[in-house]
């Protein structure tokens, strides 16, 4: 039996960063079938191993738990696999990291999907686009981050924060190769740092395993489609 | 000089859930004048004493470090100030009580105002309102909390948990009173727990401050007016 299960659409997005977690930190898990994900969305909260309203969840076997939203999962499992530095300021900077992840994830869906991207708006988008890619470069370089060698919270081996950072930029530029250039330009030391940690063993052996499952997709749906049709 | 310094918008909001940690651990902060935050945060990041998108920023003098995201400022001053518990689930909870939270502010403000609320999108949105509700009021069951006593997580003192639960529940309902019936039937455990953490002595000279300062303002701005012509 695996260690965990996780609950997700198949495509990467949110998932991927769950996925890239347990895949670094050598954990075994199932991808829970979407129709028995769809059922436990819709049960009732008083009834659900963890209240949620949407996925991922993760369960974890041994522990006999369920979790919801990544944050929380990611720093259950970062906590689990010391994967989070213990400095209280470093700790909280890797909330920062994640708190930004999940604001990108939102913004380039435009809120999950809420509406659907058009010429002007991505137009209008693309500088904020880069500010938040400068706003990672940024805490890289106070960090001694570059291009070639180092981690965003200048940890001496890769944190929580660079499992995160590779599983926004690195996922969502392999997949939206178009954005790959801004992400150079905007943070040369970010591309280098998720191309990095996208070459580590287990990373590699993930995203060869996702792009079978997945094909090219990101976040899915007609929100993908109108992103795809304007980047 | 202040422990803090807090820069915001006048209004409760995000800040809310600052204010409120700060005020239960007896901290002091000076809320920055908004013309320093619109400089701060038309900074280039490079430039910026954390680089960040938007507020909440705090500044902690003594430690002379500064901090983006409310999650990650949020669990910097519970890690701080003993707030979140030790054992890692309860912990990961904790986080995800702070996610839900955050869900629940971009979804009543259509991400932060990006749509007006409509009359159809208002009455569309209800059961997914008392779901959130529900979500709240379930963790609390898991852990005994009732209208009459416990916390959140089941701990013997407030965490922070409980105080983000105030600020999200308890702050939206006193400013936004037709909802407070809402909450009373879809999450009476949750109802009876706001108003406890809202009674405590600090939280109550917090509230009194905030209501002379900010009036009837919840998130502000073009989106409060829709959302106020709706409910």
């Amino acid at each position: 039996m695996a260690d965990y299960t996780l609950f997700y659409w198949p495509i990467p997005f949110r998932g991927q960063f769950i996925r890239s977690v347990l895949a670094h930190v050598g954990a075994s898990w199932t991808e829970a079938d979407t129709t028995d994900l769809v059922h436990l969305k819709s049960s009732d909260p008083a009834q659900q191993a963890v209240p949620f309203m949407g996925p991922p969840v993760l369960t974890d076997h041994a522990a006999g738990t369920s979790l919801a939203q990544t944050q929380a999962i990611l720093t259950y499992l970062g906590g689990k696999h010391g994967l989070i530095p213990d400095d209280l300021l470093q700790a909280a900077l890797t909330h920062k990291v994640i708190a930004d992840a999940n604001d990108v994830l939102y913004e380039m869906t435009l809120h999950n999907g809420a509406q659907m991207w058009t010429a002007t708006s991505w137009t209008a988008f693309q500088p904020r686009l880069e500010r938040w890619m400068a706003i990672f470069e940024a805490l890289g370089s106070e960090n001694d981050l570059s291009a070639e060698k180092g981690f965003i919270l200048g940890t001496e081996a890769p944190s929580l924060a660079d499992l995160v950072t590779y599983s926004l930029w690195g996922v969502m530029t392999a997949q939206l190769s178009p954005l790959r250039s801004v992400l150079d330009r905007a943070a040369p030391s970010i591309s280098g740092l998720v191309d990095r940690i996208g070459a580590l063993p287990a990373q590699k052996a993930l995203w060869h395993q996702s792009q079978e499952q997945y094909g090219d997709a990101w976040c899915g749906g007609q929100i993908e489609a109108s992103l795809r049709a304007v980047i």
